[in-house]
């Protein structure tokens, strides 16, 4: 079968098309034919070595898609041929606190990726995608949305009424908008383009600070919260926002620390956790029944990924330049059908 | 001033009008000017003999009221003259599990209710009236909305795409579908009759099922949930209903046992919570903090109670028997100013 | 290889020894020799044919058992040949809600259990066995011990100072006695007999009540608490005691409903669940993430579980004969090397 | 009646004995006579003008004590004459979230404390002393003992078997060493002393690392946990601890944020937060809820506060340098019957 790897050393000019064998399903274990394969922030350090940890090459990339079952092994009870699955990002966290998930076992690298004409996957690390999502859409789901709804409602048992700031316009920030305010939250949201702003808004965002206008935008939420603050906060930024969201966040609120769209250095006084009366925390992603919840919430409320731009799948290098580049707004999928 | 008073021995045609002193605030107290006043099945419960606790009379009823303050004690610092305020049902239950909640501070039984011309009531014990709302929608939320609330939200932690199962189209049901539509869940409710199941759809649920025509409802829900159950059943029938709640539970299901509609006998084996594994509560209002955070939401989502009937507050034994018998859909208010 | 099978029509006589053939492992699986087996209350229900679900026979029995692991197929990681392990109850329930364990894989019915020579186990579904306990001692934890656990920590979330009310002194209530001693609560446990009290007071119980002398326990549980109640019930009686049950109940207190020793037949109504404002839920065992936890604190706290009897494995009808009317304090267990 | 005042510009020299009037209770509120107080490193700070927050003066310093009620104002119900009860920090957190502290309600800065003759207590900002302990021991409660409980149980929810990492042997410290004791978790302790590390073992710690020793402590936490690093860490030591309690952490760790004992500067970089997935929060002392839980887990486990030295209320400036500079082992407590 055909397969695109991360070859040494690294770089995305490095992603080359090679064969492979068409893998086979041991127990528990079933095949798909890839439809479709998204692309994170995530996939493009790996891709340039930039990731905080280095995995063995050749590596096929990209944790998210989807696919159909097409062969399946010994003792499959969950899944059938024909079935149409996302694989989870986690290939082992099937429920339960982060503990569970096993590091060594995360698609996309270490694990080979699905940016392959098929895949071996443990039925144990699937789900049914969403019936009325399209598979460029049902794609996207495995990293950036679950990341979203676990830093939500998984762990942040987010309520009608409360706010939540999403920083910036990313892949895990937009599923934020839309989940957020599905639930019946507040949502303001920040980008640096006016665009992009009343993009966000038409996905359900009420309110929206330009930072490149607003450099000190926690002064912005705090005024458009009547001094309360933010209860929940989507911190992509990084270690140059930080202070900001600190400064944004409500008594008790919820920072949950993902990204660094803003870059890697910086510092803060952890100090100021406790002066400020914050949590904060790390979101791993989530696990496999998040997975299904955040199903169940997108197919009640017909929510639909936002996708930015749709590749094929041979020209994979050309979508991992554009969501380094390219200032997308919304998802960039790889079409394995044509 | 004026007061409504329940005499001994009960029974709503012992509501009678009577002078009290007009009332003067202590420390940390405030005086307010009823504006309306709302009623809940408590009430009339109390006011017929039948409530599970009997109270000192003569009594002053309704536990739900909205009022202006017009005078604040020695300590004051969350109000000020001119706020509008909510009484809440606990006066003592700020926050924290229910075992804070000190028992002998129950509004409009045993401690005198707002059906009177003003009312002192600590300001701990209040909360701002939401101000979207007008007098008579914000009267009614006390006792009702907050029980809805505090059932799914504080002990329910209901999520997006989470079913939730409403019984019947009383003052909690109705507001549970409210809240559940607003925060993303698919809500399906029960009704005797086609014509409030319609408008409780227009209200946010989803689907709705006629008990009356279907007596096995439970499997009404079990089918349209694809046999998974109700994962949240707002159960206010009582004993009569309790085995088809059961029915319609999904596995790990919540059950919020509220009240008795369908009356107060009956039995089940109680090891059907264990055979269904489900989790059965009783759900007791709720604290001041649960009215708190229901109120943004109520204005986040810009929700309004659904209101059957206002009366003058001086024929409030109409109202009462209007409850009683005249099988009102929404809430049924006293208004203070006529 | 040797076994013991339930076969039909069932019945504890019809448990017999056959041979079949010895297992290979699969994917992700291993085969271990088993060392010692333990009988829980199901499994006697089961061989009666008296258990709430059939199952189809001839089936091998028993849920808990641990074993030494002699082979591994590919793709094993958490362990290889030598360790020694436990089996988990639920084969599949890794961790997260109850609605993750798949109904299905349930070891000793309808999957075969350990009663056998070796024994073929997902590496998922299986944990190290704690490095402190004999093979008799380790045998026993995997239903009885994880069901204590999940009902107080996992569900319960029990605090030191709380009180747990432990009924009788079966194996759920004993491990339950231990546990909430080590967590730092304060323990009442009720028996038949002044011999048992007497004898789970060495465990750590700061009282005892003996329901044959005091009908009404639930007074004297009352009375033991200051009027408070228990915060935590372990409710294996059934509908019978149920009723005890909830008038000894704290306000809000957890009531695991686990077990009906005292007989499947009675009711209750369900309105006493809001009027004493309890919560109760079915415990379904629990999670291989529960039973990981709980090993940790056997190991930390010296935890061992109390044996009453250990029979040779050949003997298992004697050990279900001994279990079913032979009123033991502690597990009966048996052993598969003599 | 005689008070102790710390007068502008502040300073542990202008800690000054003044005659104020003796306290009348308002509606809720009851008249103390102070038997014992005790001093938080946060009082040495407000004195010294280094607190974050800036009060005005004069200010009667500490937050925590014990007295006996000797006179009740109106409507008090909770206390009676005779009673010996704990002032709480938060004047008005009853229960329930932080956001429910109103920051305006602190005892000893910005309200007055408990050092002078006779103090004023709102009914609700009470609890009743436990009935082991001493007056010395009791005044110790309100603060450190309330904070180490919060971190551990209310946000914690520590478990059985949990690793606690206590960093120093500080006041809330050494009480979370006692409560993880007795709880049944694994409890590791630091300080650059061996005998405060013995004396830490006394009390329950199991092991004991000398950071002025190993400065990487860190790595023998790791190694004292066979690499799995702890669940819950007691970080009072401030930025310059910080890095090596994100080391020290298990995946999924919380980090409680409490103090500084180590000095107030230093920085993180806060996307270790993501890279070691923590969960890292401030710790506002607790609820008055928190405080009367804790209580019952004193009583049931026959627990005592660690009292290093007592002085006469008269020397309150002795005991303030005492604190600052003596590097006691245990709290520092006044006496006000000498």
């Amino acid at each position: 079968m055909k397969a695109i790897e991360l070859q040494a050393p690294g770089g995305i000019d490095n992603l080359r098309m090679v064969e492979r064998p068409k893998p086979e399903p041991g127990r528990q274990e079933m095949i798909i034919k890839v439809k479709a394969t998204a692309l994170n922030y995530r996939d493009v350090e790996i891709a340039r070595g930039s990731y905080h940890t280095a995995f063995a090459l050749p590596l096929i990339p990209l944790s998210d898609g989807v696919g159909e079952v097409v062969a399946v092994g010994a003792e499959v009870t969950r899944f059938k041929v024909g079935d149409r699955v996302c694989g989870t990002f986690w290939q082992r966290w099937v429920g339960g606190s982060f503990a569970m998930a096993e590091p060594a076992y995360q698609r996309g690298g270490p694990i080979d990726g699905l940016l392959s004409e098929f895949a071996r996957l443990d039925e144990q690390a699937a789900v049914p995608a969403p019936p009325h999502l399209s598979d460029i859409e049902a794609a996207t789901l495995p990293c950036a949305a679950v990341t979203a709804w676990h830093a939500l409602f998984t762990e942040g048992r987010l309520k009608p009424g409360e706010t939540v700031l999403s920083l910036g316009t990313g892949g895990v920030s937009l599923f934020a908008v839309q989940f957020a305010a599905a639930a019946g939250a507040r949502v303001i949201v920040t980008s640096s383009s006016d665009g992009k702003l009343a993009r966000a808004k038409a996905l359900g965002a009420h309110d929206g600070v330009n930072y490149r206008r607003d450099p000190d935008w926690a002064t912005a939420v705090l005024t458009l919260t009547g001094g309360r603050g933010a209860d929940h906060i989507i911190e992509v930024g990084g270690p140059q926002s930080f202070d900001q969201s600190l400064k944004a966040a409500a008594r008790g609120a919820q920072i949950n620390v993902i990204g660094y769209l803003g870059g890697s250095d910086g510092a803060i006084n952890p100090l100021d956790i406790f002066r400020r009366q914050v949590r904060a925390r790390g979101i791993p992603v989530g696990s496999r029944e998040t997975f299904e919840a955040m199903n169940r919430a997108l197919l009640v409320n017909g929510l639909r990924p936002v996708i930015d731009r749709v590749f094929p799948w041979m020209e994979a290098a050309e979508a991992f330049r554009h969501l380094e580049h390219g200032s997308p707004f919304g998802k960039v999928v790889l079409d394995h059908t044509q």
